[in-house]
């Protein structure tokens, strides 16, 4: 129950990445021929599959951290006389130690509301926490509305919500490809631009990846045109899996995976209200099932210590967020109902039997 | 002949990988108990084996590339009232480009030679044209003497020179992990940040993987103490590569693979002054051992149609680098003596019939 996590590898991964290290042995630096290709080549991939991204505005290479930092970078450069950024309090920590560096750097406001003085807004599409999903058309019409750039972390919705990047207006984007795309620990993220945005922005990291006519190694750094000039070198292992996994989503279809994992988060909820409400649980996550993305979650004042016990005794691993989120995710390409019913019968006997009341508690463990 | 490219895999690499695929399929979520460790953990090993760094210096993890960034960004932050910094012209590519980005943005000049007002001197290791090997001691010692710090890109010396980080008195150093070292196309790359420097150090890159008790995800960015801080989220994947590439690495020892290194470039230079040099070739590389690394170049005023002929025509691989050297790469640790001697005799081939010359010249490639 923490495919939302890491997800789980599908045989055509593990097989993808055994024939690229064949290709590796075979090919030698010749591979480089077609590899070179590999950033865009996966990243329209993943725009057309799960992103709703035409091509030419998708790369997959580096981390989601550093993804994060060179778009907020170059937006941030994009409004130059702007005084201020916005993050909320709650976003996950990479995104707002990324942008609260940049700010500190030079000298801008971090804010939480958007008026005339915001460069740039950086959100998550659906909260690693809650599981709630941001209505991204709205957030954008109201960020252009006041001339300042949106920039997207879908990590939490990449593979189980059908993200539409360019029909919602998005300008810039960023998501890591190991939870729901089930690429593998520690893949590549991508990055997105919005087409007619990419030839404006100037990566803070000069690499010669994005440099124009790259094997001249010519003197001064001049930038491709497009999305390539924000491509780092890339991955060749890791970008197998994730085009291997990116294929598998296709073959299933986003709106097809979407709707099963609407279900299944019904379903999560549906249970919890008849077998955990009395035992202390409130759930944490919308509802409605369009606001809500791939998992559940449920507050409960022992959520570190049921935690534990579900993993020690009964072999359910959920995760456990600060302060008290016992978070339930589930894959919609890997889970099934009668494994989410299974769940939350664990999480009941746990609770029933007192087996979490062994453990210290959170605070004990955050030393 | 281009291993220094490109290394070839090991069966321990592809086994590892293998392993690591299997092992992630087995343990879920659960494998990053372990796996969070790996950036530290691998860069241990690449400092015991190749890189002459005590354990706590160096991780793996980002690009060359990124780590440059990081490493130069950190360094210009900590000697704030120095106007400039020092690369060399014909410095590979990135490093250039990166170091120039990150001048510019500060309004610092970028110079060819070290005076009081330098506050980071940016040099390879190895030069990737040439071959010629730097005296890294006398370097630091050069740059220490006015207050400046040293960032040695060893890309083109790691798996083939006996470096010596510690004892040289380097200061900051990177280097890829996909040349002599034979991990895999893309792997990521190391930093090396000598003792007592990394908890002066702050990543301009400010990630959750650098941050004080990471998983309670605070609401301030706190760095780890040490080099912990500048490391970026790892690919898992790949990280198996290196760990195995470096294992077998270590089998050989780092003396034994440099002294083979030696040999194979000293029969290379004999062997083209040899049958090479009557037909318009010159050895661009230090005929003395102790002052190149393990690759030979040549030059020619024909090269870049010598190189396509040597691949189509005779299944030799080497590399061409602007604007006129034929670069022969041969690591140690699969390179055999036969190898270069088969090769050089290949070339003289090529010339002596006349293979390239129907080939179009290096200039109309460039477009």
């Amino acid at each position: 129950m923490d495919g939302n996590s890491l997800g789980a590898p599908s045989q055509a991964v593990a097989d993808a990445i055994a024939e690229r290290v064949d290709e590796w042995r075979r090919r030698l630096v010749s591979g480089w021929e077609d590899w070179i290709e590999l950033p865009g080549r996966v990243g329209d991939l993943l725009g057309e599959v799960a992103l709703g991204a035409a091509a030419g505005q998708v790369v997959v290479g580096d981390s989601t951290t550093v993804n994060l930092y060179k778009l907020a970078s170059a937006a941030l450069d994009a409004r130059p006389d702007r005084r201020a950024v916005v993050v909320d309090a709650d976003e996950f920590p990479t995104d707002r130690y990324v942008l609260s560096g940049l700010a500190e750097r030079r000298g801008l406001a971090v804010r939480a509301s958007v008026d005339s003085d915001t460069a740039l807004v950086l959100r998550s599409h659906v909260d690693f926490r809650t599981g709630a999903l941001r209505d991204m058309a709205a957030v954008a019409a109201a960020t252009h509305t006041v001339g300042a750039l949106t920039l997207w972390d879908t990590s939490h919705s990449l593979g189980a919500v059908d993200v539409r990047l360019d029909d919602a207006g998005a300008d810039l984007a960023v998501g890591c490809t190991y939870k729901y795309l089930g690429a593998g620990p520690g893949t590549p993220a991508f990055l997105y631009v919005r087409r007619g945005l990419s030839d404006t922005l100037r990566s803070p990291i000069q690499g010669w990846f994005g440099q124009h006519d790259q094997f001249a190694m010519g003197e001064e750094y001049r930038p491709v045109a497009g999305i390539g000039r924000l491509s780092g070198t890339p991955s060749v292992l890791d970008l197998a899996a994730v085009e291997a996994a990116a294929r598998v989503l296709g073959e299933a279809g986003i709106a097809a995976v979407r709707a099963k994992s609407s279900a299944l988060t019904a379903h999560a909820i549906v249970a919890a209200d008849s077998e955990l409400s009395a035992l202390g649980f409130e759930l944490a996550t919308p509802r409605e099932a369009d606001r809500r993305g791939g998992h559940v979650a449920l507050r409960h004042a022992d959520a570190w210590r049921i935690c534990r016990a579900l993993i020690e005794h009964e072999s359910v691993v959920p995760d456990f967020r600060e302060p008290d989120i016992l978070r339930l995710g589930m894959p919609p390409l890997t889970t099934t109902f009668g494994d989410v019913t299974e769940a939350i019968g664990r999480i009941r006997r746990v609770v029933e039997r007192g087996l979490h009341l062994g453990y210290g508690s959170a605070r004990t463990r955050v030393t």
